[in-house]
């Protein structure tokens, strides 16, 4: 029997922190979802100096002020990336890599996809191209595929590909070094566009073309409406009100997934409100 | 000449200071008006778990550390009452004491007035009863004023009544110590109402009925749409959309004052939020 939670919380930036610190407060049982280091972002930020009550802090020393405060508050993050929330009648059921996760809600702070979609990427959704490994290994056992890896993150998951599949060609989108296993062939070549030709799927370079069974491309957010089948989003948008309701019922969404601006305390302002309402649904569930 | 600044932020809790940080990032000019001691609600707080970033902190603890981010951006705040606030086609007017202020955008950052309204009171809006001293002073030159108090704060408002009224009567709904001119009368009983005679205000308490020909009623929050006439108003909140604008163009509001839920992180995340609207408010009505 998988053990169901009150609240799913995906992400940890300021979104998906703050939210879990008032369903801490709230005394509901959650997990939060992300990395232990906290949201890229946030790491790479050079000086913010409108967070209030911080003063002027380097984006590492923010980040380590959030650390600090989840382990004050005995917070833990849970390393396991969310592939897919499907909802399932009074709960939902998340995929986590080969296992299934239940929450009675879920919140939403994944952060926005700056990237533009790759030309090409979107006529190909659904139809052999993928953005979980993890969740669609299976279906490539013993073939051919392409991975496009846009943070050296994403490399475990090429390596698990790699461990499945006949052939791997990795397409770092950074500089670098890699840590790949050896069968994994990588080419530091741009992917420029994606296309489709009978059963093959092809990626194009700047110097060539390369042609395999699926497509798999890896980056650290995937648009929400991937993410959420059913969801309404406006452009790579959540559509939220202002209780941070998004239009399926116990899902919630927060930070720059719910559009600009991208700032630290709209974020976290955000989480700690998706938290509250969250919280209030599920008392009145139980009422 | 008046000077004219880009945006006047009332109020000194969460939101209002989070508005002035980032109006200072923005590069707008502003004042903050409000108390150096901040919102009064945040030092009576025992303990703040889920402002992230700053630890499970006393309420003290979270102003001091707004206090030093103030500093630390080279914000002053400007200590004077806001009575009201008038629009005046493309700018709008601020009656500070016996001063006019000009702003081109105004943020409301009042907090909510949690205290019920006397019974009787709403009957006698505009007329005999008044919120501000200072504005409204004129008016009962030479008369006799009754003056409900709801903190000491409020005290050096009824002293400067005492210079211009025959008589003061000072009712403090609060204990402790007074502090006012000889010729303020200070009746300890707790005002339970007030009623008109003919040209007379009353207000009853617990063992007695007082009249005079005006009644002053001084709490730390103003309802908003007695401080900006014309604002729409959804009971003691102002009605605000996402991007924290009010039912005005170039009027937006923040933090307790927009509805539940009263948090810190929420009102520091509209506060940012409104910040931001009016600097491209501003910004579009130059270009």
């Amino acid at each position: 029997m998988v053990e169901r939670v009150d609240i799913a919380i995906i992400g940890t930036g300021p979104a998906g922190i703050s939210a879990a610190l008032t369903a801490k407060n709230r005394g509901k049982s959650f997990l939060l979802f992300g990395s232990r280091q906290l949201s890229e972002k946030i790491g790479k930020a050079h000086e913010i100096r409108n967070y209030p009550g911080t003063g002027f802090v380097s984006g590492t020393e923010l980040a380590e002020a959030f650390q600090r405060h989840l382990a004050e508050a005995e917070i833990e993050i849970t390393e396991t990336r969310i592939g897919a929330v499907y909802a399932m009648g009074d709960y939902f059921a998340l995929q986590a890599g080969e296992d299934m996760i239940e929450a009675r809600t879920v919140i939403l702070a994944t952060g926005v996809v700056q990237a533009k979609p790759l030309p090409g990427e979107e006529a190909l959704l659904g139809r052999g191209v993928s953005y979980c490994a993890t969740c669609d290994a299976p279906l490539y056992r013993g073939k051919d595929v392409l991975v496009i890896g846009y943070s050296p993150r994403e490399e475990p998951e090429a390596a698990f590909l790699a461990s499945a599949c006949r052939t791997v060609i990795y397409f770092p989108m950074y500089t670098g070094e890699t840590n790949l296993p050896e069968n994994v062939t990588v080419v530091r070549e741009k992917v420029t566009g994606l296309s489709q030709d009978g059963n093959l799927r092809k990626a194009a370079t700047e110097s060539g073309e390369y042609a395999a069974d699926g497509v798999f491309i890896l980056r650290e957010a995937v648009a929400p409406g991937q993410l959420v089948p059913g969801l309404e989003t406006e452009g790579a948008h959540v559509a939220v009100n202002r209780k941070m309701e998004t239009s399926l019922p116990g899902v919630y969404a927060c930070g720059d997934i719910t559009g600009t601006p991208y700032q630290y305390a709209k974020a976290a302002g955000e989480g700690n409100v998706a938290a509250i309402s969250a919280a209030v649904y599920l008392d009145q569930k139980k009422a």
